[in-house]
């Protein structure tokens, strides 16, 4: 396993200049956002694609410091109701996955994205309740009529490519939850897998190690974040929280360095289970934590995940 | 403190075997839809709007059994995208509130209902994360531009009934916790409170006893009806869960008769906190237990209920 | 559902004193002892075996009484080393097949018993861990050339009979737990289900619940037991207590009535769990409990159940 | 065990209706105040003790009701600093020991009492914390100089009578918790035991099952009294909490009703734990419910503790 | 936010191998005691007060070795019943204030002190339950006729000098939780405030964020030092213990060094909380842990600290 | 204390070179295998025991890189009722005791092995439960002919030598527990002591804290591991468990690393836990990881209990 960095956190710096800190930070992996709300400040993705040499630099400039390219991100939604959003994102995501493949990046993460809830709406219409039956009846359109047609013909075109893609599970998306990863990976098949990341699963409740274990073989990136789930404000509103992440105070959960949500026993526990379906590529640092620099931030993270990460491969059982 | 039952449960039958089988079960208190999701299977509004006859009738056959009437109810979405849905529910809602008046119901119980995302969408946009952005976007308009402007006129019209208004806090709904509970209050007054539902909030990891304390004067009614959160399929998919409610071993939490959610004791908590607070009216119970009849589905909460319930008032402190 | 009884707890009273003891107790199943541990009083099998008539008689007693005889029960070991022990555990076995089946009983209960380690050795031998490598040599043998192979063809005799027979799991047999359960289900075909006994399961850290989810319709028999975990004993010494029954206050756990081992909610779970997968016959309290004497805790036991128990079908959701 | 009620709570009545109400709330024994804190409305002492006729009448009143006396209870401070309140208390208490030999009752219950922490002072110093230092000096002085000397004496009159003298371990008194009371009952010999009232420990954390297999056969009597713990106020200011018990709503802990501070399995735990130690007397109800009215809590008890308790003898292991 | 350490650890070091011991440590502030319970060993008041010139090299003693003065620290008791004790604690405070003023220290230490229960009496009261009522009488005594008079007084004093006093919450202490802080500011105004030590909260049951959120910008300073709660001791005589400090194995709690008592989590918890109310000063370790020598225990507690502690300034949200 | 290690995790490699991996990795002690389980690789125990040159230069080797060699392990079976085996076992244990003797190690580890059910049979049978009741006739059987017999004169023996026997609780021994450990222990006398391995008790429910406590001064020797209790597999299937350790994903426990099966809290309480009771020696690491290589499992194990370890003696209580 390799730790690594979405280096989204550095993007007021120079490509080189984040690839130094993440180097000093200790980590051996970078993912950089190639697109969509993660930018692409460190990915110049059109002349990327249209130059080997650029490419070769580009890939050199990453290697000579220690590190690998995980992932490129690009977090968007193309299947937004609003057809230029759409086609920004899927134009974002088939450039992603042709130069991941030429850079020989084995994933691209992503969201689902998430239609309106009927055909001309104009919103993003995310659903997590069955009742009222409008509910319901969004839920066929959404998957039926929209995100299974669309990802079925993408997947194709990213196994094409020789990528993958991978989902993070996430609030406001179709795909949020280990069910509808799998519905999704069930329609579109074994190219989509998911961007396991438990900071988008535990403020619902979800054991990231039963998640994990279900999910198996279909986690090909992992996103190293954590959340803390205030425990005074989620007694007297609940999990379900759409004040803005700034009022934290007021908030019924808040993203965290790893470890400021979940103790180390809880990132080791997922770890080893990492460790037990065979996951063994990369750990990426996503640092959104209000609190602290993105400095601190990163350099906490890296040093709780280098305690609970297992780099090794494990011996034999002398002892069974 | 009165136990009463939504008559909802008996709508196959007869308003009078209905209000028979209540008497039976042993609640005192009958809340009867008056249109909307609960049907109005027992309450021919229109008739009892117009014949006070027929209104003197209708609570003899109440009273004669030894029942009130704690509220009618008419939940519904009277700030639904179509108009047609709309102007529905507002009809249903002004005219509850004028029945109640005449009836001399103190309260009607509803929902704040669900706008769309943005003008000229046609699907209530339900917003539970703040992020991607335009989820808060939503809010602004869901809030400003449609829900306050139209609880604030109709607020306005039921008060001038003489009536109150209880939103019943739900997930698919505007008002769906405390904090939005308590902002729609603060700004169409308190003419609007609460129909307090702990089925709806315990699954989102809400204590309701802290809800309650927070709450105080703003409940106005009570429904007793709990939840089961299942254990097993939250660990892995969360609590926000989307599937059909018949679908219950897959789900992560369905609807369960009082004590079958949660055990005598979180029930004792909650009546004793009403009594701190000073709720002293109905606890309306609601079947909708999947696993259950309806018979005995009520036996069972009225039997969970009077052992919770405190029904006569405190005496001295002679030991204090 | 019915709530029963295991009429050992009334072995030292006539059988038609037995019958009335359970009716007067609210019961409305009995299940009775044909052998094995659980002892033959109230069932002369040789002579039912021979006469319809007393068979007539027989069960008009019971079904008289509004009684239903819901198991023949002979726990015993037919794979015990001492061919003495074995032979007479398989003749009661057979006998009790054949008369459930005469009797119209579907169901006999008993246990899978408990090989030796190896050939020639006379004791018994439960193996619960896997090292010194002796253990899991033990267990080839066990399994492997003698309790499959004897199960195998017990299994075809008792689906000639028409009738399923139900292991309870059990510590000191080689059926014990869930594993092992549907291990020998897959091996010996499904006229071999369980007889589900909570009280076995608690005190390993089991959770009813997941078990019930798991075995699914290989439930063919429920007892309705208890256990108490003594948290001082069990933080010492750990759950594994071979001290005898009686030393309570130095035991690590107890056998209890229902509800004196774990609340009411547990049980409420237990039977919600039942019905989920579609268990709708039978749960029949073993009395078991050294603290209490055998009508109080029959008759807690009752109310207990009672509580806990649907006994009803469901209706429409016609809420969802 | 029977389950028994301290009259006090119908201390506005007239004797025989308290003795009426006690009946009818379905108890068999009455603890009655014979003076100090519980006052003596009850309980004419001294006209008691000076005629056999009188008390003679008393006890018919009581057991021609079906009721036994289980103990006299004269709460109060016989180690006060102040020599008058000393006085009284200790007169009232030797009144109470000669009245309880003379009916026959074998126990009276009381307080340690709490001296002054040093000489001259006035008021009681109840220590909780051994620093700063003058905290475990007033221990000696309470302990060595005061407490030992007068029980040490005391505890020879009370068995000369034949009786036995229960300390309630509660707050504000020098015997507070097991050890201050195994303490005293070392120093003054088994005259002394205690009467078990779990409301007084459950707030400082202690686990009542512990407790009582730790006082074992120390106990002579037992109140049965809940206690809330209020998890809100709790976490902010602590459990030690000196506002007055009016003020529910901000306290940290407030008497209840049985089964309104602890659920049923609580309590049926804390009456296995019993019946194991081998106490079999009466668990005798004390109302101090401020939440609810005397006869409501009185009857909620009694229902509550019908359910947890174990009436009748255990019978023979025929299982073991 | 910086962590510092109380120097009354090294009180038999001289003052400058103190600060050496300090700076080899790892910390980066010292608080430094001005009598009282600390001692004065590394602060000659008098001296001090007196020249410009010593304070001067004091404090260029500490800055030299990369350390700033947090606090000074004069825990006594001025409103001690004993005129002498009382002068002697007001002396100590005025001029431990006197010399902060000097020295540029913005806070000093200390106790709110506590009365006895009457006038006359002798010993300090401290009061943790409300009855029998002498003990809320006693605290109307000690509170308005002398705590806060004194303190109204004191504080003026504190206010002219520029300086704020904290109190430490503390056990034996009028001012004991944040009720009784926050009553006391009240009454006294924003010159008082906190020196938040969670060990004293801790076996109270308080949860320390719940605490720091409640008790905000009323915290000016903060002592780093755990608790240990035994729960084999308190489940048998709770948390209120007054044996002996040195008696750890019976004792229900005993101080520990910072993740000795409570996990790397909760300490994470608290100083992210600091962060959440804008507290951003000095973390004071103080050690008091029995089973550690002094050096072990401050290493031991810095490095927790330097994990938990969040020291650099948060950036911009750039993915809000 | 020392942290140390039980060199057979590297087994594979020569000694000195196995030595040098245990000083490299940060640890001061050695636990050697001398035959049994463990293996002699790194004890000539034949060659040791008849030549001074060679044990100086043996221990030479371990003193010369700052290591102490803690214990000699012959984990095995010296009452096996295979008589060679036994022998065997036997031989092992009497020259690992006087090679220890030799060497001046106080120490040697082991189990106390597991006699079959009954005489003749030939394998031994682990009794975990009393029922049915062959098992509790076993135990008699096996404690009173076999072990006691045995261990008293072998204790004769390794007392005659100067050395003290420590028996790891282990599953699959007759010593497993607190109770069996000081049982032997009272009946073969105090040269029986135990090697505390927490790993063997986490999954019985054992709270090592609590057990540590009751073994106080039987405590001779300490191996570090830890326990992965699954809480997926034990939900169904109970924490005993046969199946084969290499099975990880569908056991209901695995050995880990330390701070992989609970974390360093935990350990800390544990480490307090021996200074409280006095043990002050070595705490050995056994790498039994099956997820972690030898070299990684003994990284992280040293780091983890560098953290929780107290190595300094207490200091003066200055603040009591």
């Amino acid at each position: 396993m390799r730790i690594g960095v979405l280096t989204a956190l550095y993007q007021d710096l120079p490509f080189e200049e984040a690839l130094d800190k993440a180097a000093t930070a200790g980590v051996t992996a970078v993912e950089i956002g190639s697109g969509g709300y993660p930018g692409s400040q460190h990915c110049p993705v059109d002349d990327l694609l249209e130059s080997q040499t650029k490419r070769d630099e580009y890939m050199e400039a990453i290697a000579s410091r220690g590190l690998m390219l995980s992932a490129l991100s690009c977090h968007n939604n193309p299947i937004h109701p609003d057809p230029e959003v759409a086609k920004l994102a899927d134009d974002t995501i088939r450039k992603s996955v042709r130069l991941a493949a030429q850079l020989g990046v084995p994933v691209v993460n992503g969201f689902s994205g998430l239609p309106a809830g009927t055909p001309g709406d104009r919103m993003p219409n995310w659903v997590t309740c069955p009742w009222p039956p409008h509910f319901t009846e969004m839920l066929d359109y959404q998957w039926n009529q929209v995100a299974i047609p669309y990802w079925r013909e993408t997947a194709q075109f990213i196994a094409d490519q020789g990528v993958r893609m991978a989902f993070e599970m996430h609030p406001g998306m179709l795909v949020y939850n280990v069910d509808t990863m799998l519905r999704m990976r069930e329609a579109a098949g074994p190219t989509i897998g998911c961007n396991f990341d438990p900071s988008h699963l535990f403020w619902n409740g979800v054991d990231p190690v039963a998640a994990i274990r279900k999910l198996g073989e279909a986690i090909y990136h992992v996103h190293g974040k954590d959340v803390y789930l205030d425990p005074l404000n989620i007694s007297v509103n609940g999990c379900n929280d759409h004040k803005p992440y700034s009022e934290i105070a007021r908030r019924s959960w808040t993203f965290r360095t790893i470890g400021y949500g979940h103790g180390l026993k809880v990132w080791k526990d997922i770890m080893s289970a990492f460790r037990l379906i065979g996951y063994d590529y990369v750990v990426s640092i996503e640092h959104e934590d209000a609190l602290m620099s993105s400095d601190e931030g990163l350099s906490k993270a890296v040093a709780t995940l280098k305690e609970a990460t297992i780099f090794e491969q494990p011996g034999e059982m002398f002892w069974a």
